[in-house]
């Protein structure tokens, strides 16, 4: 399917790239039509590969993937354009961090909100599903390459929405994928980081994730 | 040894008889010495079991578990008086949840503190570590009743404090700690619980807890 990627980061890249290797057409979106980055990693990835703004890759995909900084995600939303998003699903794979004060970030939002329901308030009709925000970007495209049945959470208001993104999440190889509930759910993957953060630091490794212990 | 247990709740109380089993004389402590749950645990916990006040606890703990409500913490604290606790290791098992709006709960404190460093703030004689808040009270005492190689948190600032903790927790039967630093990493321990009352919800009960799968 067509597939638009918001950011032209490490994860959009990453997540653009196994999209591809998928069969989808993807089309990675920056704040400008320029963006090196995105036209070198277009330029190399084949003919399904595409690069262009915000707005040309919300245009683009059926399905969108919002990979902006957190604190960039709600400017970057406005360039796509409520128009543009309206109807479709848009995997929210961003974490509101704060590095302005160094390691370890804070959030901008938490506890009583989470970046998942600003967005979803902000754009009533677009299908937001909170998704892979949880593990570092090697880890959300190949879940294979960590032991065990660690897990991956969806968190949206819609549940068809977060059918489908199960069904690309399962594409990707995962296999344990817990539907936590409507997006305020988000409240519970975005703070989470405040201990994957340490984890990082105590482990001197991203590639990690959580399994779940139940009797 | 002599140890203290501020707070009757479900999770003092487990505590409590957890750590008679294994020999350890234990005092529960209350806001008020005739409190009727205390004095009903100590009545049919044995010889080793006592219960008083706050500072009664305080008094007779070598070691101390801080086992009140997250919002009741430092008034307990303060009841058993600094003089009482200075100079011993305090293992704060408690999370800063606000009830007062219902389920699910935010929390008093988060982000950029923790009520672990609130504590370690007001008591800098004490060596607060926190640990155990992980977990509902049935696996804190009993890890060995869900399967697999799950995890217990150890913050705090006192390196030998934290071993001392580390082999309480190996004799409750804990195989995996992870001692994830100074005590600002409370913040993470804590607000994993954003995310734990979110699984609570979805599994339906509180008998799970988290592995790390690592490469």
């Amino acid at each position: 399917m067509n597939i638009g990627v918001l950011g032209t980061g490490n994860v959009g890249r990453t997540l653009g790239t196994k999209l591809l290797s998928l069969g989808h057409r993807v089309m990675l979106g920056s704040r400008t039509a320029d963006n090196e980055t995105a036209a070198e990693w277009a330029k190399g990835a084949g003919d399904a590969a595409s690069h262009g703004t915000f707005a040309g890759a919300a245009e683009h995909g059926e399905l969108l993937l919002n990979c902006v900084s957190g604190a960039r995600a709600l400017d970057a939303l406005a360039a796509a354009g409520a128009e543009r998003m309206n109807g479709k699903v848009l995997i929210d794979v961003t974490n509101p961090l704060d590095f302005s004060k160094g390691f370890p970030p804070t959030l901008l939002v938490s506890n009583d909100t989470s970046l998942g329901e600003e967005i979803q308030r902000a754009y009533p009709e677009v299908k937001v599903v909170k998704a892979l925000n949880t593990v570092s970007c090697d880890i959300m495209v190949d879940p294979g390459r960590l032991p065990g049945d660690h897990v991956v959470f969806t968190s949206g208001n819609d549940a068809s929405a977060k059918g489908e993104v199960a069904a690309l999440l399962t594409s990707f190889g995962w296999k344990r994928i817990i539907d936590l509930g409507d997006i305020t759910t988000a409240r519970g993957t975005e703070s989470y980081l405040l201990l994957w953060v340490r984890m990082y630091q105590n482990f001197g490794t991203g590639h990690f994730n959580i399994a779940i212990a139940k009797a």
